[in-house]
């Protein structure tokens, strides 16, 4: 037995026994010492370290816990085979961090931003104190992978009282968003379905297409929506639609589209429609119009919709209404599937429902934005008709237009010198146009000075001067 | 103008304005109201109905908004063109509810339970109030897609410390399930991969191999873990292992397996090892043994973990620590991803991370867990050699053979009508086979007292007595 040096350092951090454990494991790998090995006995090795013997135990105990060393009774501990590790140079240098960009922007006219400052969190605090308690210990478990019943029963309760939606929580599937639910649908509607999608349109929807290798169609939407004759010209067997408020465009469907495309659908065998229902809680004219899930008499619509904006983007809450038809194939799909969505969260959010409080936010958020709409309107009114707006019965953005000779690239790089923010239509179309520049201007996460000011400021960057 | 029979219903909890609404609106659709159609005057119809004229200005006004009636000024309103509504016999028959099993199990031996008596709902419920906060305004709008920055820098820091992973924030990306975060890491590694994959297995995983085409091969486990002799032998360019607890079998890879491992995957180019690290956090002998991506040399190892086991399961949040060289191709791929994690759920983590509550939750449970554990070989060592068990090392589960003529399904049923459920091997494994049968044996969920009762119970319905 060759006597073998280990350098310890007592006034390191690590643990000595961690320092024995570390040099002798690295000299196995590097081949110091080989197969076969005899290591110095417990006793002797903490004699020569000066260390405890528990502390050479650890060690040693370590290593053979690993596979390194084998201990035999009465006889020691000897080095194991193992295969010698292929050096490759190590380059540990950290990845850069993400360049985060010094941006000045005052004003950003996103249509996902939610008004912050009138979030109720006294209330959502309160249900969350209340559902993480020692009485909720069954939630940490796993839960339905449809979602927890509770939740689903009040979402079956609102659909029916405030979309005209007819369902039981039976039908109802929590997830963690439009682009996670998306796939899920997909792939239930069989590899050989051809799709149709607007144009302009929502984009990440089109990238969920894409990824999954389905066929997309684009079609046309005009000032009534989607283009139905033209979608009957096509052979796509699904259309996803968002007749509540067009992304981007912000049409709602027409009344006569609506039962086109109902039509449509239950023409033919494995025809779909699916119903994203995003920006529908807030309509500023009238009562909200019914979901197409409520005027459908066949079994033709999947509905879809979200909490991104009637409570928050980041709560990562969305749900599907599946028809009964697709409702078993769905089961058998995904039998091995897990929920992505808390559970407690889901059962804070169900309890909020349940008391009224979100019944309550929704109608406060809806006077609070129709307010700013107000704001938004009365001060693009002042500079018509070098602009024009449309999109404004429902939902968190309006469509702008600029009657200019200008692009829209151009007067976004303008915007943006002057600390504004602005989302061009071209971004959503799958084919860049020339002809008038339009934007997006959501309001929602604008206060209605930052309104009153973006705008002047913006038309101001533009040129554009009071009428 | 023809006089036009509308019914109201005063003792309804409809409004009477949408009654109205409803009426006229199934009346144009249905055909009774033809186009052109000239309404009676707002007057005329609430005099006639004896209800308010605001009440029919609400009605109208819906109608005109959905555009199944226009309004011409000083002319009156007029039924519009639309589409007739393709009639489809209504099949509104509630779907059944899903039928709720009525178990008499008693005693669970799942593996994938928790102790839920112990979790910290105090210490957790504080730092919820803390985040759910008027300064936490910003948290409600969406955030990094890769999780938020607080949350991965004290994931950085736990597995630095924990399990011997050197990694940059920037390196981890936050996700809601290792089978939600595996889809994402599968697209970045191409579609003409082979991957190899353990058998027996995680099931969950092969799922998502086959959801998503990719070829699998099932490469042998032993008792040291994945056989990487057979694998050098196969097509497969990626392997996923779990190194620290294989799954089902418990064995913890061996230092000669890692080392082979590693070398195979940095022999040749675009080889990698996706090291899921599940039940890594309880180790009951010795110090943990490092990851295999602590030991890399090269930019091999794609390692992926949860707080599933450590915290909840139902907490939906898993991480994974890209390689550099992956980095790049994850950000380029997923552009338009948006995160599936609840933000405030991150900011909740982060703090309970931050001040050390995590770490000192891990030490706690590892000791009840040990305890349980003892508890579990105890019972069963009075029923040797009858029985056997291994992979005691680490994690929830043991795996339990039983020397017996009788088969695995045979011997669940046994246990099943005592109460008990038991998790056989041959559910984990590609091909079902009639050697020992064995059983995975999860002791997290229930107590010292249940894990003594439920074994003595099993081993009577067995007929297996003391030895």
């Amino acid at each position: 037995m060759e006597m073998y040096l280990i350098k310890l350092d007592k006034n390191k951090t690590i643990p000595l026994y961690e320092q024995i454990y570390n040099q002798i494991r690295d000299d196995i790998i590097q081949g110091k010492l080989t197969v076969g090995t005899k290591l110095p006995s417990k006793r002797k090795l903490g004699d020569f370290l000066n260390v405890s013997q528990t502390t050479i135990e650890f060690a040693y105990g370590q290593l053979t816990a690993e596979g390194f060393i084998l201990s035999i009774p009465r006889k020691g501990f000897f080095v194991q085979a193992i295969e010698e590790l292929a050096y490759v140079k190590k380059t540990k240098e950290a990845p850069k961090s993400l360049p985060v960009t010094a941006t000045n922007i005052q004003y950003d006219f996103s249509p996902g931003h939610i008004d912050t400052r009138h979030f109720p969190f006294a209330n959502w605090r309160k249900h969350a104190k209340e559902t993480i308690d020692e009485s909720s210990k069954d939630l940490l478990l796993l839960g339905d992978p449809h979602g927890d019943f509770e939740l689903r029963e009040e979402i079956a309760h609102y659909l029916y009282q405030s979309r005209g939606v007819d369902c039981t929580p039976e039908q109802i599937i929590i997830g963690s968003g439009t682009e996670q639910l998306l796939p899920l649908i997909i792939r239930i509607l069989g590899t050989d379905t051809t799709f149709a999608i607007e144009n302009p349109g929502y984009p990440l929807t089109h990238y969920v297409f894409s990824h999954h290798n389905r066929q997309a169609i684009p079609i046309p939407v005009d000032k009534e929506g989607m283009n139905i004759d033209y979608l009957q010209q096509t052979a796509a067997h699904i259309a996803y639609v968002t007749p509540s408020h067009q992304f981007p465009t912000g049409t709602v469907l027409s009344a006569g589209r609506r039962i086109a495309l109902l039509n449509w659908a239950s023409a033919e065998e494995h025809r779909f429609i699916i119903e994203d229902d995003y920006d529908s809680e807030f309509r500023y004219t009238g009562r909200p119009i019914p979901a197409l899930y409520g005027m459908d008499q066949g079994e033709n619509v999947i509905y879809i919709s979200t909490f991104s904006k009637s409570l928050m983007p980041s709560l990562r809450i969305a749900y599907t209404v599946l028809p009964k038809v697709l409702l078993k194939r769905y089961e058998d799909a995904f039998i091995h599937y897990v929920s992505t969505v808390p559970r407690l969260d889901q059962h804070i959010l169900a309890r909020f429902m349940k008391v009224g409080h979100f019944s309550r936010h929704l109608n406060r958020m809806r006077t609070i934005y129709k307010k700013k709409l107000q704001v938004l309107l009365d001060t693009l009114k002042q500079y018509e008709p070098m602009i024009s707006y449309s999109g404004e019965e429902t939902g968190m953005h309006i469509t702008l237009s600029v009657h200019t000779e200008t692009t829209e690239e151009k007067l976004t790089e303008k915007a943006k010198a002057v600390g504004i923010r602005l989302y061009g239509l071209n971004t959503y179309r799958l084919e860049k146009r020339s002809g008038t520049p339009s934007f997006l201007l959501g309001f929602g996460g604008l206060s209605e000075e930052e309104i009153y000011d973006g705008v002047h400021r913006l038309m101001e960057s533009w040129g554009i001067s009071l009428s």
